[in-house]
């Protein structure tokens, strides 16, 4: 999960009122955003800040972050023609994040980095939606309907996310990270059929570096997502201890549910104790929480958390 | 799943600008909605055109619903006091729900309409955050954090749902359904310990009746839902078959991809062909859509579904 953001006092201080995917492509407030959290907290590895949008803007396509709402692009895609625009978008400049990633590198010294991409699925129904989507109605149709551009399409943005990924390797990251946000909105028939083929060409881009896969609300999933993988991230829904039985050759990622966050802090290590606990029944565990950081979550509660997991006699 | 909605251009005829609340508080229009799918659809069974919001309404809580989000309130639900407020709330003058549902049935002739009602988690979801939320995380950290307080809040939800679908009932539907949107958020000891047993409470309260339970996003709880229900509404992203291996003494309904109905027709009826195969496990099999009908749905493909389901031969 991304470590660093709006649940952070400093963050915002740095990041004031430019734009997120500016940040992200301005090498020092990247660097900086990287680190705040690894300072504050003393977490075993940094998640490079970025999002997964930034292979697509630094392919060349017009993509904005609206406030409340998410990355909105200026029209849905449909039609031959539509794939044709995006495709042809072909920008390649990641000096940006290479010099971002560097950066990082060198201030962390014996911490590791861990690189962040969007999986194909993910991007491609942002870009068919023209936006964010409840439902993702017509990214679904469009696989049916035209598997020949939805193949065009998927093809396309897994090179993206090869593109971002190697980048963030070749500067330095250790291991990376493949988020498929929407892939628990498919059937296994669908997902194995349409979607996996090209988050496996990524996943087997870097076999020379530790992989985590993480989809949400996708236990139906589990054993596909695991192919190719070092790690699958589990979200807050199911019991380690479940997912281990399902994918006992795998170490598992998670999956502390935020809304424990919120809990006062006795009840918090009881959380916490029982993720431990759970994980201890996996083949390896890292400690992370089950979804993404709330913006409204408190710093002191995040510390108690990490500070509980390093001082666990279980660990 | 409601049928009634957005998709049919007679709905906004007789809609018109009349806010969903108040339409569903005025026994002609609530008939009138209920009616339409069946006569443009011929469907096997009538769903009563409601809301779940609709008790919480009757019990005077002030609910708005936007445009574009959905219902909210004036504020969410927090402490001892607010919980005190809003279980103070009991006007309960049900007979404009008794009035459209006797209406709808003497219309309907042999044809039955189904009761439909929020379940408690979804309910106290909606007043402990104020209105719609992604991530439900108030709720869960509520339910840990004040557990005297969250029996007191579903305590009150399930004894509203309970009295709506007893109006329902009593003035001629046939069968209920109990709609757990949110339910899949949870893990399934946090639903088995701080849901199941308000839910529970309302299904045996009908055990005179046919009872379906649905909830979205929730293959890791169907045991769970299964227990006094008739029948399990299943999402679009578990085959039926599976779902049979899990359940095999619940008739199961569903579970066609909403996504289905924007494909060309000789598509679409290889998808209903699937749905049609796939239920021919279960115990028993009510064809449905595997999840709530798209606004932007074409009528002509909901009625060559339903067209579809009625000539099979597996039928």
């Amino acid at each position: 999960m991304r470590q660093a953001g709006r649940h952070l006092p400093e963050y915002h201080k740095v990041r004031g009122t430019t734009n997120m995917l500016d940040a992200c492509l301005t090498p020092e407030l990247a660097c900086e955003l990287t680190l705040q959290p690894v300072r504050r907290y003393g977490v075993d590895a940094a998640v490079f800040y970025s999002d997964i949008m930034i292979p697509l803007k630094i392919a060349g396509l017009d993509i904005t972050i609206q406030k409340g709402k998410g990355p909105v692009f200026p029209a849905p895609t449909s039609t031959t023609n539509d794939v044709n625009t995006i495709i042809s978008h072909i920008d390649n400049d990641y000096s940006p994040i290479t010099q971002a990633v560097r950066d990082a590198c060198s201030e962390l010294g014996s911490t590791p980095l861990l690189a962040f991409a969007g999986a194909p699925f993910t991007l491609a129904s942002y870009i068919i939606e023209g936006g964010p989507s409840k439902d993702h109605l017509k990214a679904r149709a469009f696989m049916k309907n035209d598997p020949h551009n939805w193949d065009r399409l998927m093809t396309w943005c897994a090179e993206r996310s090869i593109d971002f990924l190697g980048a963030q390797i070749d500067a330095g990251a250790s291991a990376l990270q493949l988020f498929d946000s929407w892939a628990g909105s498919l059937n296994k028939d669908d997902y194995k059929r349409y979607v996996q083929p090209y988050s496996q060409k990524i996943l087997q881009a870097f076999l020379h570096v530790p992989r985590i896969h993480f989809a949400v609300g996708a236990s139906h999933l589990l054993e596909e997502l695991a192919i190719s993988a070092t790690a699958v991230g589990i979200d807050w829904r199911m019991p380690l201890s479940t997912a281990a039985k399902k994918l006992p050759h795998t170490a598992l990622q998670g999956n502390l549910d935020p809304a424990s966050l919120f809990l006062p802090q006795d009840l918090l290590a009881k959380e916490v104790d029982n993720i431990l606990h759970e994980g201890s029944h996996a083949y390896a565990h890292i400690f992370n929480l089950g979804h993404g950081m709330p913006p409204t979550a408190s710093p002191d509660n995040v510390k108690f958390v990490v500070d509980r997991v390093h001082e666990s006699k279980i660990r």
